[in-house]
């Protein structure tokens, strides 16, 4: 039985490259989005192409026990998760404090915060049955640094990033690496960045950045950062690291 | 008709001492908290027998529209809320993730982070027509750091953290002071630490510590600074500060 | 006999309104500064105008021993240093790494990182002797991020901050107040930005900035700040924070 | 002509693991220490004996020129050097201000902190003029937070990250990539930890730390990730980045 990587945000940036990574490395993809059943299934189709495996699941996380149910299902009846990816986005462009509605100030804190606690609480018991796993949570800059607009955003985040750490001081010693990937820049993903600006922008935006097709971060680059985190020695864990490309200032920077 | 300084959370500890102290400055302190009359009735009188003025109110500030109501009267019927202190805390001691229901993660959010949300989006209209005014938000070093079983109130005061940084970066530019004082220590504070040790143990903790009675953090005199604060001239405003014992380490010491 | 606050850096900006507001305060201050003797003077004047006292000397302070005999001078002849400000400043404006000279790079260290291990060598056991004693650090934004063109200042001022930490956790537990005062902006300053930028831009960027002069940082209301540290009780000290206008975006945002 | 992986600071510990990874993967190895020309000669056996190529030198890197003619001599008689690792340490364990002399303190700064503003001002141009290369900068917990003691240390890491951080911003848009790997525990190192500790409590730490020899930080799975970071694509670099034990808790938990 191969072991799992399951991905909670798996679409055409960086939650579908790290699965189909991980396929590629002998795990089997459980890849987990909200929606678009074609997109998912070409993202399967891609995976078993490249001689993987890979299951497709649609889910709304915020439904509760969507991700408590897919986790239970998949260590019942697909293999021990090895690797949780946890790739839910929450950003939702800038808005001030008047347009920031209660609902949506919320929704950030389901999908940033809340479901990862969720996740963590359904898939961590089973790793520390094992001894081990990894747990590997894409976040943004938000979770370092408010911006205007962000208020729903950053706060999600900076929830996100605290909860890594509490996840981590406690897991840690039992084996279980919890690592939080703050992406600081913004990622060649149709299926976010993409319908964010419009196709048409978007493409320009492609190839106006950097020299060579990579001014934006490529989710297939990206995603080996992600498998090289997980593959490491559990004597050398890294638990906070960013990614940026080299065309970009990092956020502490102007 | 005085200004007004509105505090929510307003126990014998921080928010008791920083209402109290605003009042003795020709504030009129409104102050809010959840529960214990008598004790609210303490302070009110307290704070007249120094020859100022308060109002108390008892207030569930989970439950919805009771910040906003409580807003709109006071700018209606008391006076312009200058300065606003958020001061509620979101502390329910270790617990592993086992341990920690969803119900009690949600709760950490609601009082340390929505409840920051609601108020702000309540009270900064008011001041921004004003063209001034101050929120000064009590937080943790659960804010910058999520230790082993704070699962819960670590994300929460990391979206605390958070938002402050985005309300600031909103709302500086028009004249409204947005301030993160984050508490790195034990605050003598009979209503929240007494309560969570048991008097005896308080009354140890208090005896032990330090030299002469100043071991654990003095509310009045963390009341100097939240003061203070709230009085720095525009052109020189502190958003982010600490405060902390002498006979404490600093959280990112050991 | 009057308490001292000496003053490392006393120009017409932060340094000097800092001793000026000291002195109004009733300490004696002691304005040490590279040059200007006239600029000096006319200091110690206004402060013997406000009614107070204040003693003037020019410092090379990067030469050997001039830290160290100033500060054995002013205990033995003076009075007791309780407040020490250092407020040397090492900006030199951006530069590539081929145009920072070795000798730059050392320059700074010796102006914003050795020259207060030497101030604190020198006069902290003073402190610990008589239990108590503030040392405030005016400190900058190139203390917690580096951005391009500042090799020398930032290595320098990050290497500030750290010692700052490192004395605060030596001598908190002693009385000793150690505080970081990061300035997080322009300031209205002739001594130093006035002169990097010229008369007249200088003058341009006053008029430009926030709407009732106030937009660049005044140094007689950060001067408020600083006092207000050193008074803090030992039970509820500061040892970081910023200082910036509302006017400015926080390093952090962007 | 093979390219070159050039390591400053190449002990048994890190640095030497580092070179020896690098040789692996087709790197010449040059391999700079200050002492134990038969400890560098073992090294390079090593490194020979696994089918590579390596040079060692004893260089004592404060010795003005040392780094910069090595770096000249290589380029100019061995290859490119792709990948330069700067690994000196300069802990000299704790020490009381007092204890801490301005001799001391400004070593920690020569090797800590100016060693890699003239290694990066020798090596830098080049990568510049091949348009890609990689600066590894090992860095310790020091570098973020400064303990009682460690005055000299972390004042000179402090500067250390800042610099970093510097030199990324002037030259990640010309393809070099500068990495700031905090090392946030103790290593399986005997030169350095094993000097510091003594060979019996070395041992005895080894023994009891973990359950499985892992419980420090193993130096060649740390290389693993050092070589990780080298080889990530310019679209998805990692500036700053943890490494610390299963078994050990992040610096800012306590």
């Amino acid at each position: 039985m191969k072991p799992v990587c399951l991905v909670i945000g798996a679409g055409a940036g960086i939650g579908g490259n790290v699965g189909r990574r991980f396929a590629k490395e002998g795990f089997h993809a459980v890849l987990c989005r909200r929606s678009d059943e074609e997109g998912l299934q070409r993202l399967v189709a891609a995976i078993e192409d490249d001689g993987g495996t890979a299951s497709g699941f649609l889910m709304n996380a915020i439904k509760p026990d969507a991700i408590e149910e897919r986790v239970a299902q998949v260590e019942r009846d697909v293999g021990p998760i090895e690797v949780a990816v946890f790739n839910l986005g929450a950003q939702i462009g800038n808005r001030t404090l008047a347009e920031t509605s209660y609902k949506q100030f919320e929704m950030g804190w389901q999908l940033a915060t809340f479901a990862l606690f969720r996740l963590a609480s359904a898939v961590l018991p089973h790793m520390v049955d094992r001894g081990q796993g990894t747990l590997l949570v894409t976040s943004a800059t938000a979770a370092v640094r408010g911006n205007a607009g962000q208020h729903s955003h950053a706060a999600a985040m900076g929830g996100r990033r605290m909860l890594c750490q509490t996840l981590n001081a406690e897991f840690a010693p039992k084996g279980i690496h919890v690592a939080h990937i703050l992406i600081d820049g913004a990622v060649d993903a149709p299926d976010t960045l993409g319908k964010m600006l419009g196709a048409e922008r978007f493409q320009k935006l492609r190839e106006t950045r950097g020299g060579e097709s990579d001014g934006l971060m490529l989710p297939e680059r990206m995603a080996d950062t992600y498998f090289h985190v997980s593959q490491q020695h559990r004597s050398a864990w890294t638990h906070e690291l960013d990614l940026r490309s080299f065309s970009d200032l990092a956020w502490w920077n102007h």
